[in-house]
C-alpha cells in the first residue's frame, strides 16, 4: 500500500509517518518509484507499537527508540524485557548531597531484606533515591516510610506481570514474542498508575467526603 | 537576594527561572529597580517543588501547572489532592471502536465490583479503558486479565497513601499542607513504578536465568 492508505489504516498522519521513518522506528518501505514506495502489514502493526507506546505507555521519543531497537535487534528475551522494563523509569540527573546518599542506603537495604536480584545499574533503584532524596529535601521525609509496602505489593504484582508476559508469549516466534513482552510490560505501567488514580479518589471520598455535586456511578 | 543567588541556592539556571516566572508557575519577586527583582525563601522552595515535579514526578509543563494552580488557588484540600492525582495520568485522544466500547465497558464493570466512589470524568477510567483497548487492538488482550490484582493493589497502597498525606500535612498551614499532598501524590507514582521495575528485574532473572556478566548485590 502506499503511505496515504498507510495513515488511513493506521491512524497516524503522514507527517508522523515520515517522521518515524526519519527515526528509525519505523522501517523503509519498498522503493517502487522516485518518490514512491510500497507498506505492508507489518508496518501497520508495527504503526499501532510505535502509538501505544507513545500515547498510551507515555514514553518519550528517545525511550520508544531503545525499546523498539531491542524489538528489532537479535537480543535474547530477557534484555529486551529488561530495555521494556527500564523505559517505564525516567533517571533524572543527580544531585550528591546528604540526602541523596541517605536515600541510596535506604533502596539498598530494602533490596537486601527482600533479597532482589537487581543489577547496581538498574534505573529503578535511581530512580526509587531520587524520589526519597526528594522527599527529604522538600521536608517529607515521612512519605518515604511507604516504601516496603509498595515493594511488598509490586513484588506480588511483577512475578505474575513477567510470567504471563512469557506465557502470553509462547508459539508466536521470537519478534511476536518480544513485541509482547515490550507491551504489556509498557502498558502495564499505565494501567497501574490509571487505577491508582481511581483508588486515591475513592480514598479521598471516603476520607474526605465528596463534593456533593460530583456524580458517583456507584454509592450514590 | 537576586536571581543569580536564587538560581545558586536552588539550583536551577537563570533561564529557567524566567520561564518559570513567565509561566506563571513562579510568583514574581519583589520589584527592586527597572531590570531587578528580589525573592525570598518561598522562592527557593516553590523552585525546589516545580523542579521535583517536573523531573522527579515526569509531569509536563501542562500538568505541573495544573497543579501549581490547585497549590496557589483558595480550592479546599480535596480538590487539590484530586488535581494532583489526576496529572499523573495522561488521557490519549480516543478511538471510537468496538475496542475502546469494550474496554469501558470492563473499567465500569471493575469500579461497580470494588464499589469505588469515583466520578465519570475521573481521568483514570479513560486511561485504564485506553490501556486494555490498545491490548485488545495489538491483539494481547489477555494482559488486561491482571486489571482485579492490579486495582486490588492499588487500592490497598491508595488508602494509606491518601491517609498518611492528611495525617503528614496537619499543623502546616493551608498552603504546607497541599504542598504535601501534592507532593506525596504525584511522586509516590514515580516512586511504584521505580519498585516495579525492580521487582520485575527480580522476577525475571528468576523465570529466566540472568545474564551471568551481571553483577547482583544480593543472591550471588
Amino acid at each position: 500500500m502506499r503511505v496515504g492508505e498507510l495513515s488511513r489504516r493506521s491512524g497516524v498522519s503522514v507527517p508522523s509517518i515520515k517522521y518515524y521513518l526519519r527515526e528509525g522506528m519505523l522501517p523503509a518501505g519498498e522503493r517502487t518509484g522516485p518518490n514512491q514506495a510500497d507498506y505492508g502489514e507489518d508496518h501497520v502493526r508495527r504503526l499501532r507499537l510505535v502509538r501505544a507506546l507513545l500515547d498510551v505507555g507515555g514514553l518519550s521519543v528517545a525511550a520508544a527508540k531503545e525499546v523498539l531497537a531491542a524489538v528489532d535487534g537479535d537480543v535474547p528475551l530477557y534484555e529486551a524485557l529488561g530495555a521494556a522494563q527500564d523505559a517505564v523509569v525516567t533517571v533524572p540527573g543527580g544531585v550528591s548531597d546528604e540526602a541523596a546518599a541517605e536515600a541510596r542506603a535506604k533502596v539498598d537495604g530494602l533490596v537486601a531484606r527482600r533479597g532482589w536480584r537487581v543489577t547496581e545499574a538498574n534505573p529503578g533503584r535511581r530512580a526509587a533515591a531520587d524520589v526519597l532524596a526528594t522527599y527529604a529535601r522538600l521536608g517529607w521525609p515521612q512519605f518515604g516510610e511507604a516504601i516496603d509496602d509498595y515493594a511488598a505489593a509490586m513484588e506480588q504484582l511483577a512475578a505474575r506481570e513477567v510470567e504471563s508476559v512469557l506465557s502470553g508469549t509462547d508459539g508466536g516466534g521470537r519478534e511476536r514474542a518480544v513485541e509482547g513482552a515490550v507491551t504489556g510490560t509498557v502498558l502495564g505501567g499505565s494501567l497501574l498508575l490509571a487505577l491508582r488514580v481511581m483508588a486515591q479518589a475513592d480514598a479521598s471520598a471516603r476520607l474526605l467526603g465528596a463534593d456533593p455535586s460530583d456524580k458517583f456511578t456507584t454509592d450514590s
